[in-house]
């Protein structure tokens, strides 16, 4: 037969399988954290009609669409979850209860040159909370508490979720009269971590003709550190002048303020007046999660708020908030900086039992127990060495390895080994279900996450 | 601005968010129930390389498959999950321990001619063990276990699956002299109980030139029916006359024997000379899931063992057992029935939370503190009429309301509306938790399938 030799496509992310169990957990751990704040699950198909995903139109994106015809359809794969969204809460708008809170997580595509780090398949976990008509500012001030538990129980400690609202620096820039300019500029401040004020400085006055002394009084603004109330201490000097500002302001400080009923704690939450985010479409907080040990890795959670979600379809006004969390890039960027677990028990079963004898129906029944209690059982009856049979079982990291022989059945019991400490011993089939059942029970508080 | 109508392609299934959470459901019942018997996840990208997914070539297939190109690369959508298995296993063979247990649950594309209750994106739901040069019999009979684990606790009791093995039919069409055309008897055969007996007999004899006396013997191995023990029974009639016969039965008696100690009730599990499967690489046990009370729907849940599960792509014997779950389609039909539970608790959210003052502090923070248990709450911070606001209380489904007005925030209470009985309590924050903790316990007990 003429073989063909087996490969993958490059910027597509696939795992062995000790990896693909902790990417089952950070997965896992999102979806568990996202319900928890009463978001519903969606699921959209992951192709679209071209003329449906593409009402926006154009732009960078619009290259990297893997577009396609069958049939006389024109096909695209969906670029992110946002735009599946719209088209989903404008055709089903009387169907919907809201606000509509919804997290979705699948995988989307872009046909980007491959890079390191980069991927042309993967995974977007998304929620947005969509009113109709208008939406409370206590949405706004709820993300970061979604975002802190969703780190938090991934086993994350060392991470900073940094808010600003895109109202004060519409209202600021307003104030210098460059409200023509505004969006160029957060583009171009939106580098100051990257290249430093210097350059951002020299981009202003020379690439958007911002007077010198206004380029000064914005990088003194984005110089505003510190405490979040140290922040909005300075933030209430330019109170008073500019009503888009003014309720900037008051948004943020709605923002921080339900923050410790939230459970957010202050450390892990940063106000940042030069996060802007580049989308158009934010109008209000806007959020970024980096890790300062590794500021290199950017903002591996964003989002915000916006006032239109999906005018292309529908004439209903639908305001809402949400963020998104690339998590093939993050456990990229968690293997890569070495965060990502190597203790973790990712063995596909709790125990591997061996029957010893001709016939392995008592093993089979002592697995079918196993199963009954909710432990995570596999029997391994291929005809191999005993030595075999132990490498088999030290490759797949079990905890425990149970053996029924000649001896064990004609007294009712089974031996089970401890893989960790070696340790084994023999003991009725119910004081096995307890010994591995108490183990199974503690196997889930396990974080795929380890700093 | 120009509208675009939002819709999505014909043949593709998405949900309103209740009948989404029973899917979700399903899908976490049957990773659940995969994971304990010990299968490890598995995720491949949806886009292989059209030389890779096509090595096997051909047929009617073909066809219906995605396939476009992006830059220089020939691209499809894969159209199950047994072609990327194989490359994977091919592709990884020197990093992974046999036998393989993977299970792997995700989207699968074929653009077939719309019709009601066909998809062209649809979820498959897979698990396969592969053996590295051999795999012993016991894996066979283990996986009627897991069927009827699955079926048994999405919440269905009235299923039956059925068992065959191929090497008995490749016997005894042997034994009759038709090993030239037993590919094609077989596919007839399988037509038994749509077409009845009759038809078959025309179909053997004049299509296939079957001799009619053969045809005759054919029709009358397939009538044998009854208990396993009276199938069995009457099979041993053929024993000795052919060796791939007696190696067929000798393995059915083997997963038939192990029944009763993986579990399997014999009322689930039935003997049918007539289960064959198209597909030519099933070379032993083959299995069919069928509901007695709808005949018409056809196996939810087929498989079957193989020999060769990689030979495009390397030398290595790689023989399987698998079997695949149509997710998509089950879904529908069940639906269709009428069998998905009308009373699940699909709501986003066990409490929804209502602050009635100003200041939603005290709100977020009992939400804070019911989320902290494990509790889905959802916060309700709009400003809407009271009456509005338990309107949307009652479309979401959620069991309860908590409230926080002036009185119970003075006196360190909230108050808690069993939305079922309609029975209101005022209580301090920890019996509150209580109770709702010990309702959210028992709300993983559901099951999606209600008879």
């Amino acid at each position: 037969m003429e073989r063909i030799k087996p490969h993958i496509l490059s910027g597509f992310m696939e795992l062995l399988p000790r990896q693909q169990a902790l990417m089952e957990r950070i997965i896992g751990t999102v979806r568990r954290v996202y319900s928890l704040y009463g978001f519903t699950p969606l699921d959209t198909p992951l192709i679209e009609s071209s003329d449906v995903l593409l009402a926006k139109g154009g732009g960078e994106t619009e290259k990297q669409i893997y577009r396609f015809t069958k049939g006389d359809n024109d096909l695209s794969l969906r670029f992110d979850l946002t735009v599946p969204l719209a088209r989903y809460v404008a055709m089903n708008y009387a169907n919907l209860s809201f606000p509509f809170r919804r997290y979705q997580i699948g995988k989307v595509y872009r046909g980007e040159r491959p890079q390191r780090g980069r991927f042309r398949e993967f995974y977007q976990a998304d929620i947005d909370i969509i009113g109709d008509g208008s939406l409370d500012i206590m949405n706004e001030a709820e993300v970061p508490s979604i975002i802190y538990r969703v780190f938090t129980e991934l086993g994350l400690t060392r991470f900073v979720i940094r808010v600003n609202n895109r109202k004060l620096l519409t209202g600021f820039y307003d104030m210098l009269g460059l409200s023509d300019r505004a969006a160029g500029i957060m583009r171009t401040v939106d580098k100051l971590e990257k290249i430093g004020p210097e350059k951002v400085r020299a981009l202003l006055t020379d690439e958007l003709d911002v007077p010198a002394q206004a380029a000064d009084r914005i990088l003194a603004f984005m110089s505003i550190k510190g405490d979040n109330r140290h922040v909005l201490e300075a933030l209430r000097a330019f109170v008073g002048k500019n009503q888009v500002f003014d309720r900037g302001f008051e948004e943020l400080t709605a923002v921080t303020g339900y923050l410790t009923a939230f459970g957010v704690p202050e450390d892990h939450f940063s106000v940042d007046l030069t996060i802007a985010r580049g989308l158009d479409y934010y109008t209000g907080t806007v959020y970024e999660t980096t890790l300062p040990d590794h500021p290199e890795v950017g903002s591996v959670c964003s989002g915000g708020r916006y006032d239109d979600l999906a005018g292309y379809y529908t004439d209903r006004v639908l305001p809402g908030v949400g963020i998104s969390i690339g998590l093939t890039r993050l456990f990229f960027i968690l293997d890569d900086v070495g965060l990502l677990s190597s203790e973790a028990p990712t063995a596909p079963a709790d125990v591997l039992i061996l029957p010893l004898t001709e016939d392995p129906s008592a093993a089979i029944s002592f697995a079918t127990l196993l199963r009954a209690s909710g432990i995570r059982a596999q029997l391994y009856s291929e005809d191999r060495k005993f030595k075999a049979k132990m490498n088999y079982a030290n490759k797949l990291g079990v905890p425990f390895v149970a053996f029924l022989g000649e001896d064990e059945i004609a007294s009712g019991q089974v031996s089970v080994k401890d893989m960790t400490t070696g340790e084994q011993r023999r003991c009725p089939y119910g004081e096995a279900v307890s010994l591995l059942a108490a183990f199974a029970a503690g196997r889930e508080s396990w974080t795929p996450i380890k700093e």
